[in-house]
C-alpha cells in the first residue's frame, strides 16, 4: 500500500495533546510548530477548547479538516481505543509513541494484543507503539518526542531511514547529519505491532525522493520479506543499508531485555543479506560515507579503480583496503602511464596508485592533465582522488580541477579530503555544485568504494536469476504427526526430490542379507534402521568396510548393539549401503521461525565442528545461488583438489543444493529438521552421493 | 641518546633558505616565525647578508649563537656536505627535507651513501630525507614545509607521532586534531637513513611529555628492536600505535614505488606487536578515539565492563563490538542488579548493559544515583555511559553527573556521546574539567575500550616474561658453506638441542636394515637420506607402515626411486624410523631480512595449506610465548580432543617451540630455513615427536 498520506499527511491529530510542552503529549505539538509544518495541527484533548493557540478538539471524529495522521500518546490502557476512534474518522495513518506494551511483561502483551486486534478492525495502519516517532523532512513533518523534537534543522536529503531504537537511531541521524548527509524520512518503529520493518524499507524504495534506505534492525519475527526488499532494490538501484544488532550472544541478550525483540540468527540474516544484495554495516561512519558515494548516483561497471594522490601513503593504505574489500588496482594502460611518467616527478610514481605528490603545487596544470589522462583509460571502472589535508587555496585548486573533471566521466569520481573545511568554502562548493563525494580517510573511502563496486556488480549477478518453481513432487507419501524418519525413509524422501543416494539395500530381520546384497559392490556400510535410534552412531549402529562375507556378522552386530542402547526400539532391518568416497561435506534445513527454510552446507569434520565453516541461504533457490554457498566456504579451496587428488565434482553438489533447497520449500510445513551427513562429492563429474539422512517431520 | 635538542632547540638553522617564502626553502622561516618559536633561526645562504628581516649567515660555521638544530633544503648533491658542515659547527641534528634519494634511482642511492657517509663521518643525526620535516608543538618548532607550515595553531597535547608518508601523516594529524587530539611531537621520517622508526618510538616513550606514540609504518630494514619499543612501552604504561601499512600484494607494491620502503612480511610485524604488545591500529578513528581513552591516564584491571545508556540499541550494538573485541559484559552484583531494578522503568533494562531510558529527563536525581550504584560494583573493571545524542541542558546535566562520578573512582570511565557540541559547550567543558573521554559511536567506543584493556592485560602478561638466554650447545657440529643438510644430518642437529625426533636409526647402503633396526617397533618409516634429495616424498623416497619383514624392500626402493629421480645423487643411506602418531602440527623456522629468526607453527595438512592457519613468534621466547602461538591457531580446539580422542599434549609443544625459538636463535648467522614437519604431537603428556626435519644452511 502507498505510505503518501503517512509521511505527506495534510494535517495531523495529537491524540493525548498536554498543555505542557515538555511533555510527551506536548512535544509533537512543539516540533511541528517549530518544523514550520504547514498542514492542520489538531491537538486532541476533551479537557481543553484551546491548547497553545490551537484549536483543541475532544475526539478525532470531530475534526472537520482533513487528517491523514494521528499522533498518539496516551497511556498504554488507552491506545486501542484511540486508534478505533482514527478509524471511525477516516484518520489512515498513526505514530503510536505510548510505550508499556509487551516490552513490559504479562499486562502489557495483553494491551498490545488488544492494540493488534483495533488495528485489524480499525484498518488503521500504525508506527510503533513504543517508539519515538517520525519524521518526514521535506514535508516538516516532526511527529516525535524526545531530542529530536529539539532539532527541526536537519538537512533535508535522499536517505530514508528506520531503526528500532529510538534513541540509538536518532543518535545515528544526527551524527551522520552532522557529517553532511541529508534524510527524508526517519521513522523510529518501536514494537512493530503492525508495520514492520520490511514493509516500511520496501515503502522508502517506492518512494521517487528517496534514493537511498538505511535500517537499525534487531530482528523482525517474518524475515522473509527482507528478500523482496533486496530484489527492489537492485531493480530500483536504490542501495538498502542494514545495521543487524544483536550478533553476538551478549548483544542478543541486551536487545531481548530492551524491547523484547527477537534477533534471529545473525547467521542466517547476514547469508540473506547476501543472497539478495542488501548491504551490510555496523557502525555510522559507512552509512555516512555510503550515503555520499551512492548520492552521486553513479554505478561502476565492474571492480578496477584507478587512484591519483599526493601523497603515497594515501596510496598505499588505500590500495590495501580497497583490495580487501574486493577491488581490483590494474596497471595502468600502457598509454596512460606513459603519460603519467612524462609528468610526475620520479619521486613520485605513475603506477596505479599514482603518486603526483606535492609537484601539482608547483605546476597548477599538473593535476588537470595527470587526471584527464586517467579518466580516459578504459580499463578503469572507477576514479579516486586522495588529496589529504591540503586546504584553502590548494584544496580549492585541486577540488575545483576534480569537479571538471567529473562532469565530462559517467564513471564514479570520489575524493578522500580531510582538510580543514573552515578554511576551504571554495573547495567544499566546487565538490558540492558538481555532485562529487569526499570522505575523510582513504580507508574509508576505499570501503565504500568497494562497497559501491559489489552493488553494482550484486545488480549484474543477482537481478537475473529467478527464484525456482516449487512443486510436492508425485509419490511423496510422509507419515502424520512428530515423527523422526528412520534413514531407509528419509533417504525415500530425498530421492522423491531427485537427490542422489547411495546404493542401497533394506533387509528386513530375519531376512538373508548376503542374498539381498548380492547386486551392490563392496565394501559396504551396515547400519540398523530404527526411527528410535536416530543417533545410529553413537548406538552402535553402523558398521564400515564390510565385505560381502562379513555381511551377516555385521547386521547381528548392529541390531544388537541398538536394541543394547535403546531397549526397546522397534528396528525396522539394516541397510546395506555401498561405501561411496570424495569430499566429504553435509547439507542440512533449518526450518527458520523468521526465514522459514534456510539450506546449511558444510565440510565434514573439523571444518564444520571446529572452523564452524558453514554457508546458508533461504530456500528455495537456483544454481547460481548454490554455487555461491560453495565458493562461500573458507575452506572452498579443496573442492579444487588437493595434494593431488581431482577437483571434486562442485556442480553436481550445487544441483544438489538446487534440489535439496526444493525439497526444504515443498516440505516446510511439515519440516523440524533436515539432515543429510555426509554428502560425498566425487572427482570429476562423477556426482554427489548423499550417505546418510536424518529427516525429522512435526 | 637523547632527542632533547632535536625536540627542543635552542636554535635552528635553515640551510639553503630561500628567499621566497613559498618555496621549500622559505616554508620553515615563515612556519617558525608564525608559530613563534622562541629560539634563534638562521637562515643560512651565501647569497644574501639578511633574509626576511633576520641575519643570514653564509655557512653554519659562522655561526656564533647556539644552534641544536639544521633544517635542510639544499639540492641533494649538496646535503652530505651541509651534514659535514654541520658537524664542524656542532649541531647535533638536522632534519633533511631534500628529496631525489633512493627513492628516485641509481643516482639517488649514490648520493645517499655518501649522505650515510657523511652522518657517520660527522656523528650529527638525521631525520629523512625525502621527508616532510618535523613539529615539536610545545617549544613551537615547525621544521617543516608544505601545508603543515600554515597551520601551526595545532592543538598541544601529549601524542607523539611519526610517519613514513610525509603528506598523509599530517593529514592523519589534521584529521586527529579535529577531533580533539592534542599533539606534541610530529615526524616525517622520510627515508630513514639515520633515525629510524623504532629509535623514534623509543624516544617518544623516554619523553616525560609524551602519553602515546603513533606510528606510520610502511617497513623497516631492522625490526627486531621494535620488540623493545613495546616492552618499554608496557613498562612505561605509554601505548604504542603502529599503522603497518602495506598488508596486501597491491599496497605492498604502492609502498615500493613511492618510498622504496620495504614493507616486509605483514604476518611477521602482526606477529610481533601482538608479542610485545604493541597496539595495531588501520585507520583514524581507533587512533583519536584511543588518544581519547588512554588520555584519562586509568587501566582497567580486568576485562569486564559495566554499561549505562539511555536507549536500547546503543546498549545492544556496543555490547555486540566489546565481546567481539574481547570483553565481557558480566551480570551485574546482586545489590547493583536489586538497586538498579528499583529505579529504571519498566520498559527499560536493569541489566548489565543497562538502559535507564529517557526517564532521566524526568527524574533529575536517577542518573546520578544509578550511576553510583554500578560504579561500586565490585565486579566491574570500568565503566561506560552511553547517552547517545542528547544536547543543551540535558547532556550538561548527564556530563556533570558523570564528571562528578568519575572522581570518585580510579576506574576507566568513558562516554558514548554525539550530541551537537556547538549546542552543548557545558557539556564539553564538565567531560574536559574531568579528564572523561567522549567518543562518537558506541561501536567505536566498544573497540577502544577493549583495547584499553587488552593492552593493561598485556602489561600483565607480558612483562613478566623473560626472554631466555640461548648458548650454542656443545656438541653441535655443522658443514660450513651452503648446504641442505640430509633428514639424519637435519635431526642430529634438532637434538643437540633437545627437541624430541622419532626414535630411528640410519643404515648405510648396503647393510643389514632388518638387523640394524632390530631394538625397534614396528611399523616404520622407511626413508632415503640424500642432501642431493630434499624433497624425499616427491621423489618415491618414502615408504610408511613399512614391517619387520618388509624392511629390506622398502629400503632397496626408496633408494632406486632416489637415484631414478636425481641421477648421480649421493645416497647416505636410509633412515628406519618408528612411526609416530598423534595431531599433525608442523613447526618452521623464517630467518627473516628484518626481523631474523621467527619461528612458525601450523597444523598439518589443509589448515596450513589451505587455510593457512599459522601463527609466528620472533625468537627467542619462552614458555608463555610458546603457548600463546598455540592458542591463536584458529583450530586450536583440536588440541582440546575432538570426537572422543584425548586432549593433545600442548605442553610438550609449547617446550618444543621454546626449544625451536632458542635453536634457530643460535643458528641464525648460518640458517636459511628450517622446517619440521610433521611434528606429532601425541595424546595426553606423551609428549611430541618430530618426524622428519630440514636444514638448510647458508
Amino acid at each position: 500500500m502507498s505510505f503518501e498520506r503517512l509521511f505527506h499527511p495534510k494535517g495531523i491529530a495529537i491524540i493525548g495533546a498536554s498543555a505542557d510542552l515538555g511533555r510527551i503529549g506536548g512535544h509533537p505539538i512543539k516540533a511541528l510548530k517549530n518544523a514550520g509544518y504547514k498542514g492542520g495541527i489538531f491537538p486532541i484533548n476533551p479537557k481543553y477548547p484551546e491548547l497553545h493557540g490551537l484549536a483543541c478538539f475532544p475526539d478525532v471524529m470531530s475534526l472537520k479538516d482533513p487528517c491523514d495522521l494521528a499522533v498518539v500518546a496516551v497511556p498504554a490502557a488507552g491506545v486501542a481505543k484511540a486508534i478505533g476512534d482514527c478509524g471511525k474518522a477516516g484518520i489512515p495513518f498513526a505514530v503510536v509513541l505510548t510505550a508499556g506494551f509487551r516490552e513490559t511483561g504479562a499486562e502489557g502483551r495483553k494491551l498490545e494484543a488488544e492494540l493488534k486486534a483495533a488495528v485489524a478492525e480499525s484498518g488503521v495502519r500504525i508506527v510503533g507503539p513504543n517508539c519515538q516517532g517520525m519524521l518526514s523532512i521535506q514535508s516538516r513533518v516532526f511527529a516525535a518526542f524526545g531530542s529530536v523534537a529539539d532539532e527541526t534543522d536537519f538537512r533535508p536529503g535522499a536517505v530514508s531511514c528506520a531503526f528500532q531504537s529510538g534513541g540509538f537511531g536518532y543518535a545515528i541521524v544526527n551524527l551522520a547529519e552532522a557529517q553532511g548527509v541529508g534524510f527524508r524520512y526517519c521513522v523510529s518503529s518501536g514494537n512493530e505491532t503492525d508495520i514492520a520493518m520490511p514493509e516500511l524499507l520496501s515503502a522508502f524504495l517506492d518512494d521517487p525522493g528517496t534514493s537511498l534506505a538505511f535500517a537499525y534492525l534487531e530482528g523482525t519475527p517474518d524475515a522473509r520479506p527482507l528478500l523482496d526488499v533486496g530484489r527492489k532494490s537492485l531493480e530500483t538501484g536504490k542501495p538498502v543499508l542494514i545495521w543487524k544488532a544483536g550478533t553476538t550472544d551478549a548483544g542478543i541478550k541486551a536487545a531481548a531485555s530492551h524491547t523484547a525483540n527477537m534477533t534471529g540468527t545473525y547467521d542466517l540474516y547476514r547469508a540473506a543479506m547476501r543472497q539478495c544484495g542488501i548491504i551490510e554495516v555496523d557502525d555510522v561512519e559507512p552509512i555516512v560515507d555510503l550515503a555520499k558515494l551512492f548520492g552521486q548516483g553513479r554505478l561502476p561497471k565492474g571492480n578496477t579503480v584507478g587512484v591519483l594522490s599526493i601523497s603515497g601513503g594515501s596510496g598505499v593504505v588505500f590500495a590495501d583496503a580497497a583490495v580487501r574489500g574486493g577491488l581490483t588496482l590494474p596497471p595502468f594502460a600502457p598509454q596512460t602511464l606513459a603519460g603519467l611518467r612524462q609528468m610526475i616527478p620520479a619521486f613520485g610514481s605513475a603506477e596505479n596508485p599514482a603518486d603526483i605528490t606535492a609537484a601539482l603545487f608547483n605546476d597548477k596544470t599538473l593535476f588537470a592533465r595527470t587526471l584527464e589522462l586517467v579518466l580516459a583509460d578504459e580499463g578503469l571502472d572507477q576514479l579516486v582522488v586522495l588529496i589529504a589535508s591540503i586546504s584553502g587555496p590548494s584544496a580549492a585548486h585541486c577540488c575545483e580541477v576534480v569537479a571538471a573533471a567529473a562532469a565530462k566521466t559517467d564513471k564514479p569520481v570520489s575524493v578522500q579530503w580531510s582538510g580543514r573545511q573552515g578554511k576551504s568554502e571554495a573547495a567544499t562548493k566546487a565538490l558540492a555544485a558538481a555532485g562529487v563525494p569526499f570522505v575523510t580517510t582513504p580507508v574509508r573511502l576505499a570501503r565504500a568504494a568497494a562497497i559501491l563496486a559489489r552493488f553494482a556488480d550484486d545488480r549484474r549477478r543477482l537481478l537475473p536469476r529467478k527464484v525456482p518453481n516449487v512443486t510436492t513432487p508425485k509419490g511423496l507419501e510422509l507419515p502424520t504427526g512428530s515423527v523422526t524418519l528412520n534413514e531407509a525413509e528419509s533417504k525415500a524422501v530425498l530421492r522423491t526430490f531427485g537427490i542422489p543416494v547411495a546404493k542401497e539395500v533394506l533387509v528386513a530381520t530375519g531376512s538373508d542379507v548376503a542374498a539381498a546384497s548380492r547386486g551392490l559392490k563392496a565394501p559396504f556400510a551396515v547400519k540398523v534402521v530404527s526411527r528410535d535410534v536416530p543417533h545410529k552412531t553413537e548406538a552402535g549402529g553402523v558398521k564400515l568396510g564390510v565385505s560381502h562375507e562379513g555381511l551377516a556378522e555385521a547386521a547381528r552386530l548392529v541390531v544388537d548393539n541398538a536394541r543394547k542402547h535403546v531397549p526397546g526400539a522397534a528396528i525396522d532391518g539394516v541397510l546395506v549401503s555401498e561405501m561411496a568416497s570424495g569430499l566429504e561435506t553435509l547439507i542440512g534445513v533449518i526450518n527458520d521461525p523468521s526465514f522459514g527454510p534456510v539450506v546449511a552446507l558444510g565440510l565434514g569434520g573439523v571444518f564444520t565442528e571446529v572452523l564452524k565453516d558453514v554457508t546458508y541461504r533461504v530456500a528455495p533457490f537456483g544454481i547460481e545461488t548454490a554455487r555461491d554457498m560453495i565458493a562461500e566456504l573458507r575452506a572452498a579451496k579443496l573442492f579444487e583438489g588437493y595434494r593431488g587428488k581431482p577437483p571434486a565434482d562442485k556442480e553436481a553438489l550445487a544441483e544438489t543444493l538446487v534440489a535439496v533447497s526444493k525439497m526444504a520449500t515443498a516440505l516446510s510445513p511439515r519440516l523440524k529438521e533436515l539432515d543429510i551427513n555426509p554428502v560425498f562429492v566425487g572427482p570429476g563429474r562423477s556426482g554427489v552421493v548423499a550417505a546418510d539422512a536424518l529427516v525429522v517431520l512435526r
